[in-house]
């Protein structure tokens, strides 16, 4: 390594706004609904159906992610993923984001190159034609990213959370536990108990245990298969992004039911508990024919409530970011 | 006072998510075009043009506000204040905003209902009918808001900065320079050499000064105008955020053009340099008829610049986010 690539990185606050935007805009995928993308006072999508989905998610340094447990990449594809879920979990397409970065001044500017290369990533991989149309940059003491998304729902009615009914199968497209067992991972080998993050460990760890590491870290959610459900006739769909039983229990509070899982068929106790996983969790009644990606793994029951092979599931398995307010939960 | 009224305040921290949201969700305005309202993955609006303009705007405890300056019900009336204006400069009619809050556990709950209060009255009196129809809560170091504005065309094509033509007028609806002269108001006899807040003096500037102070901590931008505006023809149009020539540089570069103002008709030179007042700036033909709230200021000339009575003007009068980072330019 050179004398020049050990030289201090140049920072955002060196760079100022213009030269900072001129880094990053060039990076950022192109929604083929834009109808006028960055630069005016708003940026103007089609939505041809008439209705539009809107969500959105804060990302933020220490809550939600860590420097050097993420790199910058990981923090914008993460950010990508995750809303893209909220979009595919109603049944939509996602279309479009709107992605608002404020960060310190001196947060080195290829930290946010990094993180416009995990959008753009994210984005035409997870949902090929979605695109990043505006923003805003600013100023803040902690990295956060502010993502809300859009998307169409092509004559398709939006799926709820509030639909599904007794006799109703419950299934999920994508992973379950894997993300919660990455972060344990990471937090088990590469943070020691200062809470500093070791990059060696980190990278070591993505060579011995990707699939559990990427799902923590670039987190890969079945976003077509949100739409397909929705095409098959699904009740009530939702991501899991808190968890399966306590995402389970917001379907079955909003349903007006309760729902049944088979153990077997989930898998483990860290696929009921464990969150950030963003797989699909639908209803469907008997007579639809489920998309590929999905497999059964319940049933919707009168009684209220989360049950696992018949018996009520009291454990909370939740994380409450005003109280508990670090990565770890 | 009583014992009880001087009881620590409820923290969000102490409440917890559910709780917090229970507290904040009544107060939000409602929106008339919410076809599903705030609790599930995204919340759905009705978009009938088939073209929906998107914004977002970053709020941030010490760039762009100081607790004590402001109160929750200031930053809540800002924040709306500001994206709606946004959506009014495209010609668009703001219909709905997904509101993401992030602050530290220990924030007293009133300040985010303040927050609450104040996004519902100024989306009530500035555009009826506009409301809140989702959004995020985390925490974070500071109090941050991230708000995200949308609206409808209603068959009027977006009025972008990129239409001014030579000959047009220019023309601007709302204040000049009185955000900026409540700032330094504020900063001059509120703040001390620390920068401490002296609250008792920032409600003595409120009472002496009501426009100026009311323009900088309540913003009331004339959203109608903008609608107004594009039915008229306007050529351009934005609302002026970062200062008179500062924006208007925007119009001229992005149209390939020259603005020349009539400092008379400006009135100051505050109002030339000073921000966040959020009047609406737009261009016209020569032919159209300015709705009534419009004044002209100025011409589009064939020469690239800004000019005032036909000089260059140099003075930047900007604030880089990035580079100088707090509330005093």
């Amino acid at each position: 390594m050179s004398a020049h690539d050990e030289a201090a990185p140049t920072t955002i606050g060196e760079l100022g706004e213009a030269a900072t935007l001129g880094r990053i805009i060039p990076l950022l995928p192109e929604s083929m609904r834009t109808l006028l993308g960055p630069g005016d006072d708003c940026a103007v999508v089609s939505v041809p159906d008439g209705r539009v989905p809107l969500t959105v998610d804060l990302m933020i340094e220490g809550p939600d992610f860590r420097v050097g447990l993420s790199t910058g990449y990981d923090v914008g594809w993460k950010a990508c993923a995750t809303n893209l879920a909220d979009v595919a979990a109603m049944g939509a397409t996602p279309t479009a984001l709107i992605v608002a970065v404020a960060a310190p001044a001196d947060t080195p500017v290829d930290f946010l190159e990094g993180i416009a290369r995990g959008l753009r990533d994210a984005a035409q991989q997870l949902a090929p034609g979605c695109g990043v149309v505006g923003g805003d940059l600013s100023t803040a003491p902690v990295i956060m990213l502010s993502v809300t998304a859009t998307g169409e729902f092509d004559g398709v009615d939006p799926v709820t959370r509030a639909g599904a009914r007794v006799g109703h199968v419950v299934a999920v497209a994508g992973d379950l536990g894997r993300a919660r067992t990455g972060l344990d991972l990471l937090f088990d080998h590469a943070v020691d108990a200062r809470g500093h993050v070791d990059r060696a460990a980190v990278e070591r760890l993505w060579q011995s245990h990707p699939d559990d590491i990427g799902a923590q870290l670039r987190p890969a959610p079945p976003i077509s298969a949100g739409r397909r459900a929705a095409l098959a006739g699904a009740s009530a769909m939702m991501d899991v992004s808190d968890g399966l039983v306590m995402d389970a229990r917001r379907i079955a509070a909003a349903s007006g039911v309760g729902i049944d899982f088979d153990l077997a068929a989930v898998g483990s106790h860290v696929a009921l508990i464990g969150g950030e996983d963003h797989a699909m969790l639908a209803t469907f009644p008997l007579a639809a024919t489920l998309p590929s990606e999905f497999r059964v793994i319940g049933r919707v029951v009168p009684r209220d409530g989360i049950f696992v092979d018949g018996a009520p599931f009291t454990e909370s398995g939740g994380w409450d970011p005003l109280r508990d307010g670090d990565v770890r939960p």
